[in-house]
Formats: C-alpha cells, structure tokens, sequence
C-alpha cells in the first residue's frame, strides 16, 4: 500500500454484537483494506471502527458498510449518551501517506455520491469538504441530533444535505462525511496537584482563547497520581506541531513555578508528528522526509 | 512487505556500466524485492547497491547477483582505490522492520550457503554473525586485500573461511557477509572555525577512546562554512541513541563556550531511531511503538 487513508466511521449501535459485526465484516477480507481497530460503547451505544486503505477500496467498503448500517439500525429507537445524528454518524477521511488532505476530500465526496445514491441516506459534507463555513464543524451540524434533524432541515439554505434526498432518512436519519487531518490527542503532565494552573495553562494555548490555530485544550485533574494535566487535542499537527506546544506549555508553566513532569500520547500518532519533533530537538538541517527509511517501503 | 531486510552489497566494479547493469538486474522486478539505489564510483571501481525486501526473496535476489559478480568479475584485474578482498565483497543485512538482527543473522548465513554451494565463492562471516571475535571487524577480515588473502587463508585456524573452499576463488576471492544494524551518519556542527575543538569532543564520545559502545566519531573541518564538525556513524541506534551523542556533544562543547549549530542525517535513518527521539525530548510517558500509525499499515 503506497497510498493509504485512514477512515474512522461511527455507527450508532453498541449493544448487538451481532448487528455490529455484520457491519464491520464490511472491512474485512478486501484487498486494499486493513481493519486496526474497532471498540463499542454499550453506554453510548455507539461503536468506533479503524479502518486504513488504498483509496478506492477504502471507499468501496465504507460504501458498503453504510448500506448495512441503513439496513440494520433503526434511529427512531436509538437511545444513548452520546450525541447522534444518523446510523452512521459520522465518515471521516484522514490522509496518512502518498495522498493529500483533496485526495481524502474526493473520496468522501464519492463515498457520500454512491451511499446515497444505493441507499437514500443523506449526507453533509463538514471538516475540510464542508461546503459552507458554517457545515465546517461537527458538534454544530450534529446540533438538534436525529430527533430534530427534520424540522432543521426545513430551512434548506442552512441545513439542505450536500448528496442524497432533502431531508433523513426515515430510519438512518443523516450523516456527517468529510476529509481531516490526523488527529493527535496529546497530554502534557504538571508536578502540581493545583488543576487551575492546568486550567490556566489550556487557554493560553486553545485555540478559543487565542492560542494555536490547531489546539484544543483543557485542565484536567489527574486524582489516582495527584497532579494536574493539560489535556490536549491537535487536528492538524503539520501546522500546530507537538513540539510548539510542548515548550508553550513548559514556558507558561514557569510562570507558576511548575516543572513539566511528562507527556502522553493517547491512541495513534502520525510517524510524520514524531519525525518533526526529533528534526526540531537534534536542529537537524535540511533534512528530507525520503531519508526516514520506512517512508521509502 | 510486513518484514523487512535491507542489504547493501558492494560489488568490485564501478567502471563497466554494462557488467553493473547485469549485477543490478538481479533485484529487479522480482517479487518481495524492491531496489532503493545503486551507485557506482570510478576511482574506487565499486558499486554499492542498497535494496530491501522480505527476508525469503532478498536471500534469493542476493545469491542471484554473487552469481553474476562471480561470472563477470575479475579480481585478478580489478584496480582501484577502496580496499577489497572479492568480487563481492562484503554483503551486510539489516533488519528494518517486522524481523530482528537474529532473522538477518540466518538469512545471511543461508545466502552464503547457497551461493558457495553453486558458485564455489567462499565466505567469511563477519559482524553480528561472525564465528569468532577476531572476525567481527571488516578491515581487520579484509587486510591483506585480494592480493594477500590466499597467504592469510594458509593460518586455516584463523582464516578458514566460514562457508565455501578452504582457500580463495581463482577470480572472484572471497567475500564477508553477515547481519549488522542499521548505521546511521550523523554530524554535528558546532559554532566555531577550530577543528581541534571538534576533535576533542570526538575524543570524548567515540568508543576506541572511550566514549560510546556504538559510535564511531572525528573531527573535520568544513572548509565551505568555516566551522568545525563532529562527524559519526553510530553503529546500533537502539543501544547508542542519537539524542544521547548531541546532548553529550552539547555538553562537552560547553567547556569550550561553544554553541551547536545544529545536525545533520546523511543518507537514511530508522523511522525508530526518529521516534526515539521524539519521545526522550518530549518525555513521553509509556509509550508503545504501536501507537505510531506507520508500524501498523
């Protein structure tokens, strides 16, 4: 696999093992598509697939697990924690190696082109594909979930789907699909137990706050050690870097006597995000990303 | 490729573009072998080839191409500046990823099984394969050169080769084979026009003086820039890391008042050897090579 994409879907369903595995037998046995990963919440009723590929089988099999998603869950007698939309909730596309963030966005655009067409699910484009500021951001289209999706749609110059019907889908209500970076979710540890100087430290950092772009942060306590920890994610470290935000936490740290104890990375990194940190740390000059072996395989 | 062995085998030919052509053919377009680059020096008369593939098929590429250095080769009238015993003359494996330096060890072993049995080339098993400590060094296996290693082989006790006839090949001579690390060249550049600066700090972290198990270092002027560098190959980056030299050589250039300017990577580097890095610099707290996405495609 020289080009890979990496899609993260979320099916809402958590509890029937059955119907999960019929989904995600979709990535499984395909040339072109590796399955890493899947884990369903029971209270968010809710399951979380990782799924890597070569572009177009990686489209192919996302097509095909969203018509047995349709087929399978029914929205109208969907309950859980977690705030839902649509059968699939939501189909992002992540660029990993020898592919651009446009290539992820094509194939989310036929992804959701194909979907619809076969099974009249609707769907927004959000993230990098959305096709308006205001689609851009998850948690704002998903707002009014599966119950008020109709009654929002009805103001069609806001909220009219990119591909499929006009409104949902009667049982698959409607889903988000869209290109995005790497997400890395980052935390850095405080030898302090005082969480406010955590709390401080993520809004000279967040994004919201007029920290870095590509930041989101907050202070969180860690009770079993006793220390308070700056809880980050990073959505797009190519212009946010870990290291950036390494040293701007330890600098602000100093302001309240705190030492930096540690980091952590939860989940998976780009090897990319790594490699930027050793090249800054060893001020490595000129260096090219065809030197890292394992990018020449 | 899931497993992967690099091998740079240097062949006693960089004159005659049509004899290293039909040497190269031997890793191209097979199966589980990729050729990475070839390159050929005039005043050394060697080509250096570096390919990588998974163990099975390198092992076979490899006995394909000592076949054709065996067949095309004359040492008898091979001139040139470099030090060299064969017409292959020292074929290293490295193991990159999914194999360890045992899995190379064996591959190496077999390759020289197979391609004495066919081509009467012998062989002498050096590095992290060779049979007895005496060997494990190169220049120490080479001295004496084609010219002197029939006389060498007559001390049968401490050089009768490992695999092969007890004595050289008539044309081709004999070649030293085995599994090694992957070494890295690093330089380190200081801020200052005196080379015995650089020198001393060489002193201070290169192992026969000393320094550290797996790093070979000197101090060389660069005329271009007026500034002195510390120029290494480290040896075995997973016991000698590359963070662990630039910190010492930024500590010892402290006694001189001198700045590191920065680093340089010549050739390629381990992804793992990047990553270890990373993880030091941003103290990163448990953190499994697993969670870098690449290791999992």
């Amino acid at each position: 696999m020289d080009r890979i994409i990496e899609c993260v879907p979320n099916f809402s369903e958590g509890r029937d093992l059955d119907k999960i595995e019929k989904i995600v037998d979709s990535f499984r046995g395909k040339e072109g598509v590796k399955l890493l990963d899947y884990t369903s919440d029971k209270d968010h009723n809710r399951s979380v697939v990782t799924v890597i590929g070569e572009p177009e089988p990686l489209r192919d099999a996302m097509v095909e697990a969203i018509g047995k998603a349709v087929e399978l869950i029914d929205m109208t007698k969907h309950e859980g924690q977690h705030p839902r939309m649509g059968c699939v909730d939501v189909i992002p596309f992540i660029p990993i190696r020898g592919v651009t963030v446009e290539d992820a966005d094509r194939i989310a655009k036929e992804t959701a082109a194909a979907a619809s067409e076969k099974f009249g699910q609707p769907f927004f484009l959000y993230e990098k594909s959305a096709s308006a500021p205001h689609r851009e951001n998850l948690a704002k289209v998903r707002q009014g979930q599966f119950e008020g999706m109709a009654e929002k749609m009805k103001d069609q110059e806001m909220w009219k789907p990119d591909f499929g019907p006009d409104t949902i889908h009667p049982t698959g209500g409607v889903t988000a699909i869209g290109a995005r970076m790497p997400l890395i979710a980052y935390n850095i540890n405080l030898d302090t137990p005082q969480v406010e100087i955590a709390q401080k430290i993520a809004d000279r950092i967040r994004h919201l706050k007029g920290g870095f772009r590509y930041c989101k942060a907050m202070g969180v306590m860690l009770e079993d050690r006793g220390i308070a920890q700056v809880s980050m994610n990073l959505t797009d470290y190519t212009k946010t870097a870990v290291y950036t935000v390494f040293e701007t936490v330890r600098m602000e740290a100093r302001r309240y006597g705190v030492n930096v104890l540690g980091s952590e990375v939860v989940g998976l990194i780009p090897v990319q995000a790594m490699v930027d940190c050793a090249e800054y740390y060893l001020g490595i000059e000129n260096f090219d990303p065809g030197q890292v072996l394992e990018t020449r395989l």
